[in-house]
C-alpha cells in the first residue's frame, strides 16, 4: 500500500486528469467482457432475490423490503462472489446451476444463495444510511423512508437484516463451512456499522489523518466486497490462503471504489450523479481529497460558499473543485485508487489463471474506471 | 389453548380481579426461589454482557449499544435461557461455569454465550422499537435516540443485532448445532420485525380478530422466548421433541408475558409502570382486552377523551378500566393469559423433574403475576 504518501509526482501533467474515471488501464475487450459478465449474473441474482425475498405476510413490509432491490442496482458484489467462486474452483464461466455449483470436492453448493445475502446486506445499509442522511433520493426514486415512513424504513432493513443471515445458512455447505461464512458476514455487517460510526464521528470536527480515513472506508464500505470475494471460497472448501487472499482483493478494491466514489461527487455532472455535484464539499464530508487538500493549505471548509445543497450554484462547485486539483488533491485521491487496486489485482497470483480471474481483475479496474 | 373463547364465565366475581397481577398460584416458597434464580443469574449475565460487548473504538457507537443494557433489566430471557440448559441436562443449578457447561455428551459448551446473545437482541429491538415510537423514555433513562441522537440509535441497533450473531457463534457447539441456533436466531429475528409491523398496521385500523391478534404478539414478543428456551436445548444435543417442547413453552409463556404488559398499563399506576396509565388506550393500541370489549359493543375508540398522554387524566382512565372491566374484557385477557400459562407449563411434562425444571413452571408463573 503506498497511498499513505501524499505528495504528487511532479511527472503527471493535472492537465490530463480532468476527467471522472481513472486513466484507463482495461482493454476495450476485456471491458466489454467484464460488463457482459456483470449483466448476465445480475440476471440470477435478480431471480434468486425474487426467489428467496417474495413480497408475503405482512405484505407492506416486504414491499418496503423488496423496494430499493427492486429499483435496480448494478449487483457488483453478488458479481465478484459468483465470479469468485468460479475463480476458486475452476469452473468455466456460467456454465454450472449456481444453486447446484460443485465445491472442491464436487459436492453441490447453492452459492446463489450467498450472493443474494450479500446483495440483501447491501440494501439493508442504503435503507438506514438514507434515513441517517435523511436522503430523498436513491437509485432514481424517493429514499424508503420517503417512500413509505420511518417506521416501516427501520423495519424494513432490520427485515433484510436477519433474512441476509437466513439465506446465508441455504447454501448446503458442510456445517463448519456455514459457521465461518456466518461468522464473516456477522463481523461484516458489525464493522460496516463501526465505519458509519466513524464517518459520522469525522464529519463533527476534529482533524482525521489520511489512515483514520482508510480506516473507516475499510469498515464501511470495503469489508463487504471482502465478505463477497472470501465467502465463496469459504464454501467450496478452498485453502486457507486462498480465502485470505480473495479477502485481501476485497478490501484493496473496496476502499478503491470508496475512494472513485468521492471523486465522482465532485467530477461528475449532477444529471448524471444522481444528486447535486459537490454535495460532499456543502455537507462537510471528510474525504482522502479534503483531507489532501488541508494538508497542502487549503481552507476545505470555507471552499464553497453555501448554506445547503440545495442552494449551491455549479460555477462555485466547479471553482472549489479547481483549487483541488490544483492542490494536486483529485490527482492524489485518483493515483491512491489506482494503486489499491493494482494492490488488489495482485492478491490474486496464487489463483489459477483462468476467465473468472480475469474477470475478478477487469471488475477491479472497473471501479474506478466508472463514471456513475 | 383455550384463549380464543371470548365469554366469561359466570362463576368469577369481578370483585376479586381488580388488581394487576393474576390470582397467584405461585406458593411464597416457589416465588421466594424465583426471584433468586433470576437474581443470581442476571449477574453471570451482566458479566457477561460487559466481557463480550465491551466499549471500545468507536466508543459512541459502542456506549449507546451499552445504554439500555446497562440501565438495568431484569434479563428474564437469558434466565430462562440458562435454567433450560439445565433442566434438559440435569445439571443442579449454578453448580457449572456457564462458559464450560457441560452438554449431554460432557463436552463443555458457552451457553451463557447464548444467553448474551439473546439479551442482545432484547436491546437491539428496544432501541429501535423506542425509535418508532418516539419514546422518550425507558428503564428509567432517555431512549438511546433521546440521550444521543437519531443516527447513532440506529446505528447502536444495527451494531446490537450483529454482535448478537458473533456472540451466539462463541458457544463452541458442534458446528451442526451451532448453524441450527444460527438458523433459530435469524428467523426468531426476522419474525420479531413482522410482528412489529403486524402491530403497526393495527393501530391504523381495520379489524383484527383475537386470533390475529394472538398471532402478532407470538411474533411480536413470544417467538424470542421461545428462542430462550429451545436454543440450549439445541446446543446442548438434545432429543427433537424436548427442543420442540422448550420452543412452545416459550411461545405460551411469551404471549402470555405480552398479555401481562396490556393489563399491567391499564391497571397499574403511572409512577411503578414508570410511563403513563392507559397509554394504550389514548394512542389507540389494539390489545386483547379492547378487541374483547368492542366485540361486547364497547366503543373502545372513544373510550378515554384525550387529545395525548400527557393531557389525559387518571380519573378518565379509572372510568374507561371500570367500563372494560364490567365487559369482562380485563377477566377475559387474565384468564387468557392464565391459560396459556397453564399450556406452556404442561408443555415441560417430558423434562426431568429437577429443580430447573420447577423453577421454568415458577418463572412462567411470575410472568403473568408479577406488578411491573
Amino acid at each position: 500500500m503506498r497511498c499513505q504518501d501524499a505528495t504528487v509526482p511532479a511527472e503527471e501533467p493535472a492537465g490530463l486528469l480532468s476527467v471522472g474515471g481513472a486513466r484507463p488501464v482495461m482493454t476495450d475487450d476485456v471491458r466489454e467482457r467484464v460488463d457482459e459478465a456483470i449483466a448476465r449474473r445480475r440476471e440470477r441474482v435478480n431471480e434468486g432475490i425474487r426467489e428467496q425475498l417474495p413480497i408475503q405476510h405482512p405484505e407492506r413490509l416486504y414491499e418496503a423490503s423488496r423496494y430499493l432491490l427492486d429499483a435496480g442496482g448494478k449487483r457488483l458484489r453478488p458479481t465478484m462472489l459468483l465470479l469468485s467462486a468460479e475463480a476458486v474452483t475452476d469452473t468455466p464461466p456460467m456454465t454450472v446451476d449456481y444453486r447446484s455449483f460443485p465445491d472442491l470436492g464436487g459436492e453441490p453448493i447453492d452459492v446463489l444463495s450467498a450472493a443474494v445475502a450479500i446483495e440483501v446486506i447491501q440494501s439493508f445499509t442504503l435503507i438506514h444510511d438514507d434515513i441517517m442522511d435523511d436522503d430523498d433520493m436513491r437509485r432514481g426514486v424517493p429514499s424508503v423512508h420517503r417512500e413509505f415512513d420511518l417506521e416501516t424504513a427501520i423495519l424494513a432493513g432490520d427485515t433484510l437484516y436477519s433474512k441476509a443471515f437466513e439465506i446465508m445458512l441455504e447454501t448446503d455447505a458442510p456445517a463448519d463451512r456455514s459457521v465461518r461464512a456466518l461468522s464473516t458476514l456477522a463481523t461484516t455487517c458489525t464493522s460496516i456499522c463501526e465505519g458509519q460510526a466513524l464517518d459520522v464521528d469525522f464529519e463533527h470536527g476534529a482533524d482525521v489523518t489520511v489512515e483514520e480515513y482508510l480506516e473507516m472506508i475499510e469498515w464501511k464500505t470495503a469489508v463487504l466486497y471482502a465478505a463477497a470475494a472470501s465467502i465463496p471460497a469459504i464454501l467450496v472448501g478452498a485453502e486457507e490462503e486462498t480465502v485470505a487472499a480473495l479477502s485481501q482483493y476485497g478490501l484493496d478494491v473496496g476502499r478503491a471504489f470508496q475512494i472513485q466514489d468521492d471523486l465522482l461527487d465532485l467530477t461528475t455532472p449532477s444529471e448524471e450523479l444522481g444528486k447535486t455535484r459537490g454535495s460532499d464539499l456543502v455537507e462537510g464530508k471528510r474525504t482522502l481529497i479534503t483531507l489532501h487538500a488541508r494538508k497542502q493549505g487549503v481552507g476545505v471548509d470555507s471552499l464553497v460558499d453555501a448554506e445547503s445543497v440545495e442552494t449551491v450554484d455549479e460555477a462555485a462547485i466547479e471553482a472549489a473543485v479547481e483549487q483541488l486539483r490544483e492542490a494536486g488533491s483529485i490527482e492524489f485521491a485518483r493515483r491512491t485508487a489506482a494503486d489499491l487496486i493494482e494492490d488488489g489485482k495482485a492478491r490474486l497470483d496464487g489463483l489459477p489463471g483462468n476467465e473468472s480471474v480475469t474477470l475478478l481483475r477487469g471488475i477491479a479496474d472497473y471501479l474506478v474506471e466508472r463514471s456513475y
